[in-house]
């Protein structure tokens, strides 16, 4: 099997990585920039380019993992009719394919990625849509092929899951900046506060959201809220988020108001 | 070495098991509540009670594990003049103490603790304050026999390390709530979202949360953010937080604004 990738960013960089460990083949690199195709390309000892016009047609399946503007662009212009087309993106339904491919469909690995970071694929949750039942088949296969969790998610769902992943990932990042902001001020290293944040993330393995809340905001304790909203009266954003998380964290413990 | 605990919440349960397992005597456990402290001083093997005036006079190191209004009205009634009075909170001032104690401190370990889940504590930061600096080696003595990380942090410094664990913590708490409700709705089983969860917490072991941070919000993609708070419609207080965050954390990331 020999599969190309549209884009040389985080998730083309770490599913290429996993998929060559299987045995796939990776025909090619495409980058609008030639220096981000060439390092992922020499990353994988294969062919890269910047020009669409050189992408090659004989793969057997290729991977958008570009911004959703861009994807458009490429899946308008692209006619490989016998190859398997997917996109990479939480946030992208499965019918802007609709006219522009007949075998298509969505491989979404959920999880954050960064260019320094190893990951362990085989724990990472692959979600997949197909435009019919065999593509859906040969989809889940080779995300079998990567990892123990596979999914068939459709795009309504699939929308769902990247606003739930927005807040899992990237506002709960922006609290651990919060943190760090607060901490450097007075002097705090921040790794006092790690175990803390490892703690709460493993909390959530066996117990579920709502029953692992505490904190003044669940007791309701106002005398510490307001004594932390005075303390925070120099950081006028952070006190905004303070007060409206834990207006929301109370209502949402409050008898018979479970929203 | 003979302590008694006031109190019998989480923190009381996991630091009084911890202290007994590195061969402290726990004298009592005293709780307002009969059968909070029957609990423990059954999972303990040792004497409790409910009764304030039952609390017993000799022991070396009195424990104040309880809410701070609390606090307060034992800390004013005893009088131990022999013994360390220590509290366990991350709210409380040293200074509560002055003129009811005269040997005294903080001992107050930075992790959320929850009855049902065990914690290892030698991985938790103990924190310590006190009232000078034979107390102070005490204090330290005790803590490194429970945990390799220990710091010296005044009063200060810990007030503002507790409003650093609210958002580090209980907030992102919520924020893994606020995931669970939107997928919920959807009939997406929340485990899919696990690992991002967990490899977001881990990013930051050995990146900065500032330089860690991703999503649409920190690269301002409008069209997304638009599109998920659009989604949000039918969640007004989850939509409003939406939006809050994202500002901030485009704020945050736009150049020269770095607050």
């Amino acid at each position: 099997m020999k599969a190309v990738f549209i884009g040389s960013g985080n998730v083309a960089t770490h599913l290429a990585t996993a998929l060559k460990e299987k045995g796939i083949v990776i025909g090619q690199i495409y980058s609008r920039t030639l220096s981000n195709a060439e390092t992922l390309g020499r990353k994988l000892e294969c062919p890269y380019t910047s020009d669409m016009h050189d992408i090659i047609t004989d793969a057997d399946i290729y991977f958008y993992a570009l911004k959703d503007s861009a994807f458009k662009h490429f899946i308008r212009n692209f006619d490989m009719p016998n190859a398997i087309h997917v996109h990479t993106a939480g946030s992208i339904p499965i019918s802007e394919f609709d006219g522009f491919a007949t075998k298509y469909g969505v491989f979404y690995p959920l999880q954050t990625f960064s260019k320094g970071k190893a990951v362990d694929f085989s724990e990472i949750p692959i979600c997949i849509e197909a435009c019919n039942s065999e593509i859906q088949m040969q989809l889940l296969d080779l995300a079998k092929m990567l990892s123990s969790k596979t999914y068939f998610i459709n795009s309504e769902q699939r929308k769902k899951l990247h606003i739930a992943a927005v807040f899992a990932c990237n506002f709960t990042n922006y609290m651990y900046d919060a943190a760090s902001q607060i901490m450097e001020d007075s002097g705090i290293p921040f790794e006092i506060i790690q175990p803390l944040i490892a703690e709460t993330a493993d909390k959530i393995k066996t117990m579920n959201p709502y029953t692992a809340q505490t904190g003044p905001a669940v007791r309701y304790d106002e005398k510490i809220i307001k004594k932390h909203l005075f303390m925070l009266i120099k950081k006028p954003e952070l006190r905004k988020i303070y007060k409206l998380i834990s207006k929301n964290i109370h209502k949402r413990h409050s008898e018979n108001n479970r929203y």
